[in-house]
């Protein structure tokens, strides 16, 4: 079987895993999931690979290299979905790293550095409301009695979750590697946005993972009739709000050559009528980068809007801050190799900042780490119709594979 | 008893009529809007006047005149109100009608033309979704088709809730008055908008009454992983809404010298999520005015906006109009003659449009009407909260009573 074929075959394996519902549904610490990841299991043994589970559920699947106690090279993504999500967020990643030690294999290679392909647990916030848990645990950044009590959907706990799963959350501590040599960690994942499309890239050379600023802001004004309030006697909670909005893409759009976003996603109008004035609205705003600086000027911008629209509307402003996150720049050292094998290769590649969250921002804290966008058609993800050719996925396992293999070599 | 405790007296005994919920609920056809309907009959029995409930459930009080078939004049509201509405919408123009009766009385005075003081049936929408149904019965406006299917929010048709009230739907054309002729008809109503009370006006001269053009507008962008997708690959419907909504806020402040107003009271976003670019909005815009000329200007520019709005930002924009009615201007001499009363009386008034649908739009098909605003505190109607200090009724009730006696006086 060649590469392609191979590749194809495992996918599609683990995309049987599904719980029936429109699109993949694969969440964390279902029996899809498990089923899914025990299948993968299998196959990481048929490759040769020395397989466990660790206390938070990451598959660590090792292949030995040729020099005792030399650190190992880690690579791997995440098998969990969404609800009703795609067949390429997270598994293309953990398939590829399968799919470069069996090339490793077929070439008969041993490697200096041993070489360990790692599914991570719970990626997804969907069920808990948390992402990256299962990255979390091995960077040390699990915090047990906080997550705990979390709920899904149906009001199980991640603790009886893990505990349905056989995993203790007690014990969730050993899963910690942080003082364990580690060489790097490297990870393949769909771009989730469409600028490698658009722009006609194959490789995404991830060069920092932005992290979200997010504000609930209650905007209230005064209730009236729609019919007999004149304009200049209005207090119209969702004209500023429309002002905030519109203000919050102007200064975005400045510092695009940053790479800042700034969204919103939620606004609501509370007792909302076609013959009132609306009163009160509330806004969700999310603000990412991977410059603090340029991302903290959009944060300045937002509450010099707050302020003027308040004056100018006579409106009362309560503007409570959700998170505040700090960006994750990538290894320098990786960027640079990666960039080299693709100008070797021949891949046009575009530098670039991820805007969603991955496993690889917790891994930096434990070695250096490289990550890799493939094209994402329309930019879909999280959705059904999420798609990336087997030819692009392919090509991202070729870098992938040099990648891992100039690491796993040693250079003294 | 003077005038002044005779009104609170009467105006305290029809809000005892109240289904007991916040403010006062006194929903057209239910049992607590009969019971004070037939208080009030009784009530004008009292004063002498003879009381009918035509087929609509309009009350119909007449106070003969002095000269035999004249035509009569009549003044009056409604009795009814909204859900958890307040003590003066309606109520206080009915009350008043009574209070000139009760002075005539108390001065011995016959009028040339026979009085009536009218009680209309189901001015509110907000049971059955359509308002001022008795006027609309009494100027032969009264669609029975359309209307007797229409349902509460208990699924009680208009027809069983007539009927409830020994009202037969099928007889209602026999409350039809058209070709009858009737001298005038004049309504006092709160403002239910802040101006008066903003400038200390206590009268206002209605001069029309405006009627909206009404649209539902669906937004339709992209929804997008709002970390992933740069500005400029957005196609963002929250922000297009934005756009239309200031837009029209703008235009209508142009328009303000005629009393146009423009609001977006309804904005809605499809799944709407914090880390989503929003794909969906729906805005339901309302625009009202007495002149047409200019209403139409801020269609124009709406429809203008929306092009704009399509072009550059890449939306698709669906515009459904869901009503479309023409403003009635009231009688020019009504309202002359109004001015002068105040002026004789050195009443602070203001002419101005009435951006709310009254019962008085209605009577204009019949006869010459006019309609008059006492002040609103805070501008707050449809509202517990809804006030108009008893002074601030007494003078509305002085200004409506010249109106009658002048009217109901021959001057052949």
């Amino acid at each position: 079987m060649n590469s392609k074929e191979r590749y194809q075959t495992l996918l599609d394996k683990m995309n049987q895993y599904n719980s029936g519902e429109i699109g993949i549904t694969r969440v964390a610490y279902t029996n899809e999931e498990q089923a899914c990841t025990q299948a993968f299991m299998r196959m990481c043994m048929d490759a040769g690979l020395a397989v466990r589970m660790d206390q938070c559920g990451n598959v660590i699947a090792r292949r030995e290299g040729r020099m005792k106690n030399l650190p190992p090279v880690l690579v791997g993504s995440h098998l969990d979905t969404v609800y009703q999500g795609g067949k390429f967020d997270g598994v293309v990643g953990v398939i590829a790293a399968l799919e470069v030690v069996h090339r490793l294999n077929d070439k008969r290679i041993i490697t200096d550095h041993p070489i360990e392909v790692i599914s991570f647990a719970c990626e997804e916030s969907s069920r808990f409301g948390v992402a990256t848990l299962g990255s979390k645990a091995m960077a040390g950044m699990f915090d047990k009695e906080k997550y705990r009590h979390l709920k899904d959907r149906n009001g199980i706990t991640l603790e009886e979750a893990m505990a349905l799963c056989a995993l203790e959350i007690d014990t969730v501590e050993e899963a910690n590697r942080q003082g364990e040599p580690i060489k790097a960690f490297f990870e393949l994942h769909i771009e989730q946005g469409p600028v490698l499309e658009k722009e006609n890239k194959k490789i995404g050379i991830v060069t920092g993972i932005a992290a979200p600023v997010r504000y609930a802001i209650k905007i209230i004004g005064a209730p009236s009739h729609s019919g007999t309030t004149p304009m200049n006697l209005r207090r119209d909670a969702l004209l500023g709000a429309s002002e905030i909005a519109l203000e919050l893409e102007k200064i975005a759009i400045q510092e695009q050559p940053y790479g800042t976003v700034a969204t919103v996603g939620v606004l609501e109008v509370a007792s909302g009528a076609m013959n009132v004035v609306p009163g009160e609205v509330e806004i969700k705003v999310d603000i990412r980068g991977t410059s603090i600086e340029s991302r903290q000027r959009v944060v300045n911008h937002l509450h010099e809007t707050i302020h003027y629209v308040k004056q100018k509307r006579g409106l009362d402003v309560i503007c409570q801050e959700l998170s505040f996150e700090e960006p994750v720049p990538l290894s320098e050292q990786i960027i640079t190799l990666t960039e080299k094998i693709c100008e070797q290769k021949n891949i046009p590649y575009k530098k670039m900042p991820s805007g969603a969250g991955h496993d690889a921002m917790n891994m930096m804290k434990l070695c250096p780490t490289g990550l890799i966008f493939i094209p994402s058609v329309n930019g879909l993800s999280h959705h059904p119709d999420e798609f990336t050719s087997l030819e692009d996925i392919l090509i991202g396992v070729d870098v992938l594979e040099e990648m891992v293999l100039q690491y796993a070599t040693c250079n003294e």
